[in-house]
């Protein structure tokens, strides 16, 4: 392991499916060749605003594709899914969190975000836009009571997602998850293999 | 292998990268699984149509992403490929001749197939759109001067590119390269590797 080599960034969404399944093995996978991974957690909404697009669920035919393939996706990456009662839902509360979080300890960040994914993503009725199931999974993750409520109405931490969102696009991401590498862009949970081969091998 | 394992469908359109770049490795999946696959030209402009999408590169962000993931992905996939100086192109004349084709021949019109989307991601400089460039691809194919003009404006092949088109759609296709095996919808280039696990071991 190299110090200089550059971490891997990571563009999230909690509510995105593509983002839990690609949380499960992107830490391994940078383990595997030497890097770290900077997480960011982004409001995918903000994304497809930015590219004019809107999410691949709101799409009539490519909708039900689509839920399909959430599923046959995680299944293939061995990964435990099930589709939430409330999908999609707003994530800017859970997002505020983490940055919170990250101020001080990225990799504690790095655990809300596994924490968060995993509750919504498993569980199947966790809506994390509900201020009383945010509460819950901050009291398990070991926040203080009200601490999370605090934090995502503060405007110091409304700004610093705002400005993660305006990063994100600024890199080039429209969608997430969204993997940045020695300045290389891969999109999407599907695009694991080639970001192996370039952590592996370099430019390919 | 069995003669009762249904052929893979592959619905493909002459001007989509991905579909280019599964057209190149489509054939050997499916011999290894004891499948033959079933070639569908289709205009992917109809299929973004009933689905309300549109192209990848009319999109701000994602175009720019899009165009270094065309080429990466063929790189990635061992497939030569050089950008075309005209895209997107209108493919329905290279799609007719290839139906005209396969009424009396499938296998003659993926050869076709694979001839027009060779030319077109190799070359460099041929435009699927042009007379001309149609009709030049259509000779070194072996067909008769004219033959390729006069399907192209002939109402039969026409009509059987659009229910072509239609059956696409029903079938669930909202892009391409769009594969249905045993019922199953798989989208794009990159779900290679679901597709063959989906062919060793069945549903998972």
């Amino acid at each position: 392991m190299s110090s200089s080599k550059l971490p891997i960034d990571f563009y999230f969404d909690f509510s995105s499916p593509y983002s839990y399944i690609a949380s499960e093995w992107i830490e391994a996978l940078a383990a595997r060749h030497g890097r770290t991974v900077r997480w960011k957690a982004v409001l995918l909404g903000v994304t497809f605003q930015a590219a004019e697009l809107k999410s691949p669920v709101s799409h009539p035919i490519k909708r039900e594709y689509s839920l399909l393939d959430f599923a046959r996706s995680a299944r293939f990456a061995g990964v435990p899914y099930t589709f939430p009662s409330k999908f999609p839902v707003a994530t800017q509360n859970a997002a505020r969190v983490f940055w919170w979080l990250d101020a001080s300890d990225p990799q504690r960040a790095a655990d809300w975000a596994r924490h968060g994914l995993r509750a919504y993503f498993t569980r199947g009725d966790v809506d994390l836009s509900n201020g009383a199931d945010l509460e819950r999974l901050a009291r398990e993750f070991g926040l203080a009571p009200g601490q999370a409520e605090a934090v995502a109405g503060d405007p110091g931490w409304k700004g610093r997602l705002r400005d993660a969102c305006a990063e994100a696009v600024a890199a080039g991401a429209f969608g997430a998850p969204f993997f940045v590498v020695d300045g290389e862009p891969f999109w999407g949970n599907d695009r694991r293999d080639q970001l192996e081969r370039w952590l592996e091998r370099g430019a390919f």
